[in-house]
């Protein structure tokens, strides 16, 4: 398809310079799903102008226009460009000959390849979707212009099943339902890339970090806390001072303090290793803390919740001895099925084993044997633990190999999210130490894991997943109770009184039964309890499920039983 | 006792010249406890030195000398003082005629008071306590100064008994104690002024923050969650930006972003009640935090956990019409109540009303009417809560009166760590509204509350105050269970699985019981359960309580029982 989608942002091209002669051409590439083309323009592209350059689009096509490849010398290509700023922009980088491309008179800068003829085009698999502002080489400091994108698939009905996907996602977007279940915000004057949580939100979050924390407990790690500034000194020591040059925020004050922000936690976490001496008795130390990362993303690529400039990271260390390392990671591989089990992800999942790029050991830092040791400790853990993982050569971290888990998006994106890493070098740059029975100093080996990522991060793909939809035990508002009337209000309390470990709101609005219940579907909570003057002489409750039509008359102990079911199992 | 103690420091000065008639002299006021003089010396001051100097400053003033004043001219003082440097720099700021004092030929700078004959000075009340340095009128790019302190009182018994609490205060320093329980730390590599806190200490700040968010929530309080970071934006229109000039972190990167870190939750707050448009029937809407808050403390003055760049704030703000003010700030006060009842330090307070300074009406902002409102409103709390408070003149916040709560330390000082504040501004400085009953826009009043302040002060009073020997549900290790041997391994850890939701460590060294019961006596945990053999075959256990020699013979489900007893009630 690439050749047609490349093709497809020429005869773009041609189109727009046909019906608007003023603009000046960016580039356009094919990309996933389509391609798009950059323009200098006086103004935007209105839906109608899309319209219409789609439809000329599609009587260029029609033509049947060969395309053709040619090479000239820059002198030569300088002059044919010679009225287009950013044509000439390119050609400062080229060397030697320059490829062009021509169809129907029109020529640009390009390597290929294309279609040999527009009737290779399918015209009904392709259109025009949107426009964008974009930068001229993706750089702030550049000139801003308009980029058009265009999709294009195999088949119409290839499109049609990718617009369909489109439209879901839409519905699904996390910023939309995040606003619509009011679980988060932003400010202009807080600025982007800072989202704030509502109660609603926060309650969320607390509800994941519970069931997290209480896993990971389960399997002996203990939560600790460490200051979201150091010295530089730490990440220097570290590597990521280097490794994160760009996106380090650095703290200052007038009276002359000089800090930076963490990117990372693993530093601090050897430094709380490192306050006492360890006996080889005491290990494997397990360290857990979800606390946030800074790291200072470029401003035009902040969003949602998928980019931020601070996330909430649920970290995860282990200390230990080198015969201790195959347990702790089979540790941390049931945390991540238990956890994602109780979200009903497990199984959606594929599992990467990521090793060395073996022609390439240069890029890798630690001694060989270590390496060996590590490839085949996982390997025997996924034999052992039945993963099915897949092998995949050069994916290793710079200190050691690791196990990836890829889960599947809302649109069927592969996301990683869990993965366990092996780390053999971090300790020594520290001069960690414990004390071996003989009572030797010997560096322990840290066990990186990472549960669900960032709370930023998980969430946003969580509400798309669910599409807000979230099962009991993660709703924000679990049970709202309606009562009918005033006279039922003080019931209503009782009951939520009696729920009281249970997230309960009672609407109390002067407004109708039907009215209620249709906020309460909108804002997606599991359970409503109806309370009318029956239900008060009977002492029972009138239940409706979210979604279900039927209103099922029960008492409140079954209520309460219900919930407590959902509530420790997780059940979706 | 001023005069004495401002006497003594003459004294100190005098004494050091002449056995050391290299130093230069800097000054010396009378001080609380005690008094100080500070010098510039090529090196400190041994302990031998020290005791030289005090004995010396004792056969001086057995010597019965008289302490003359006099005044004289700019000229004439520059002229006497002309070989030090540090008095010719205090000389450069007084205008007009110079004030000295003499004594045994020596003369100082000085407005006095002094006595008027050192036999008034009692010989054994008094002592020279320690060495320190000291920045030249405490400003870090002065020259760095000796300075040695000494304490004096009326009676040889007042100054004993100042000593011991001295001694008693070494002994709670949280400092010490919470080195030797494992509680928290410092690195080198991060720098002062940021704590890590290992398992223990976080386990430790969880049941505090645990236990004041159920209080809070119980009381209709919602947790929120906002950034660190912003653009500086939010804190000009705060006036924190003004306010906080001097400590606010500044945060920066390489590509040019610009934030500030927060020196308050205040402002974010507002920010999220701004997201939506909030009818008078939500209102009170209250949201509460637990995050760090970031000044930037001067270097020198950071240590411990009392003074430290980021502090963990648990902050809460009502949001709420005028008509519900009162309630509101009730709420807030028992809350307040609940939660040092439950530490058992309710009752050891003192409460201030803190009211304008009505002489000077022009250091406030806000309305003469919500003024006198607000002062009624509490007066009639105080009353109507009986709370006995004090009307303290003066002490407003610069928007509104506030209540403010002390507690004495270990040391019997008075801190002030909960405070109850109403603000007519900070709502009217963000436009924040509510929509009325009649469908008006109105500012909405905020009132601010502080609990326990920061977690890391807090800690450090607490720390203090049991001197480690925290209650029951706070303790980091509730239990230690002790197997006499490896064959009640097994036993032990059933025992510990059964006490799930208790803190619970198992003692499985291969050392002696009594080690192992005197290493538990130093952790300062609560209970030892000792299991030998004879528990093995009865199925019970062996109980020792912190501090008792006795130990008893119990069942599990008794132990379980007196376990619960202490977690949901809290006692002491």
């Amino acid at each position: 398809m690439e050749k047609t989608r490349h093709s497809l942002s020429h005869i773009l091209a041609l189109t727009v310079k046909e019906i608007f002669p003023q603009a000046f051409l960016g580039m356009g590439p094919a990309i996933e799903n389509g391609f798009y083309y950059d323009f200098l323009m006086p103004k935007s592209f209105s839906e109608k102008e899309l319209k219409k350059i789609e439809n000329k689009m599609k009587e260029t096509i029609k033509k049947n226009l060969s395309f053709k490849k040619r090479f000239i010398s820059k002198k030569e290509a300088q002059k044919i460009f010679k009225e287009e700023p950013f044509k000439l922009d390119l050609l400062k980088d080229i060397k030697g000959k320059v490829s062009l491309y021509e169809v129907n008179g029109f020529v640009d800068l390009c390597s290929g390849p294309h279609v040999k003829n527009t009737k290779e085009i399918n015209l009904d698999s392709f259109q025009l979707s949107r426009v964008a502002g974009a930068y001229w080489k993706g750089d702030e400091k550049n000139q801003m212009l308009t980029r058009i994108y265009g999709i294009a698939f195999e088949s119409k009905e290839k499109l049609n099943k990718y617009l369909d996907l489109v439209e879901e996602s839409k519905k699904r977007d996390h910023r939309k339902i995040g606003r619509e279940l009011d679980l988060f915000c932003f400010s202009e004057i807080v600025g982007p890339g800072l989202p704030m949580y509502t109660p609603k939100g926060t309650a969320l979050i607390e509800q994941l970090k519970k069931k997290v924390e209480a896993i990971c407990r389960s399997y002996g790690f203990e939560k600790v806390s460490a200051p979201s500034l150091t010295k530089i000194d730490l990440f220097e020591i570290s590597g990521h001072a280097k490794k994160f040059s760009e996106e380090l925020f650095h703290v200052n004050s007038v009276s002359g303090h000089s800090f930076a922000l963490k990117p990372v936690q693993c530093p601090h976490h050897t430094q709380i290793y490192a306050s006492k001496i360890r006996s080889y008795k005491e290990l494997p130390i397990r360290y857990m803390e979800s606390d946030k990362q800074y790291r200072a993303e470029k401003a035009g690529e902040v969003g949602g919740l998928n980019r931020v400039y601070a996330i909430t990271v649920e970290d995860g260390h282990s200390f230990c001895q080198v015969s201790q390392v195959k347990d702790e990671i089979k540790r941390m591989i049931s945390i991540i099925q238990e956890f994602y089990t109780s979200l009903g992800l497990w199984k959606n999942h594929k599992v990467y084993l990521s090793f060395r790029d073996y022609q390439h050991p240069e890029k890798y830092i630690g001694e060989e044997k270590d390496w060996k040791k590590c490839e085949s400790i996982l390997k025997q853990i996924n034999k052992e633990m039945n993963l099915k993982a897949e092998i995949q050569e050069g994916e290793a971290a710079l200190y050691g190999p690791k196990i990836d888990f890829m889960f599947k998006d809302a649109l069927g994106k592969e996301v990683q999210i869990p993965t366990v890493q092996i780390d053999f070098a971090t300790a020594k740059r520290f001069n960690l130490f414990y004390v071996s029975k003989t009572g030797k100093k010997i560096a322990p080996v840290m066990v990186h894991r990472a549960i669900l990522g960032s709370y930023e991060r998980f969430l946003a793909l969580l509400i798309e997943h669910f599409a807000g939809d979230f099962p009991f035990w993660l709703s924000p508002i679990q049970v709202v109770i309606i009562p009918i009337n005033e006279k039922c209000l003080e019931y209503a309390k009782e009951i939520k009184e009696k729920l009281k470990d249970i997230r309960v709101e009672i609407n109390s609005e002067e407004e109708s039964v039907s009215k209620k219940i249709k906020k309460a579907e909108l804002q997606k909570i599991p359970y409503m309890v109806v309370i009318g003057e029956k239900e008060l002489k009977s002492k029972k409750i009138s239940l409706r499920k979210r979604k279900e039509k039927k209103i099922k008359e029960t008492s409140l102990n079954n209520f309460l039983k219900i919930c407590q079911d959902y509530q420790p199992k997780q059940k979706l």
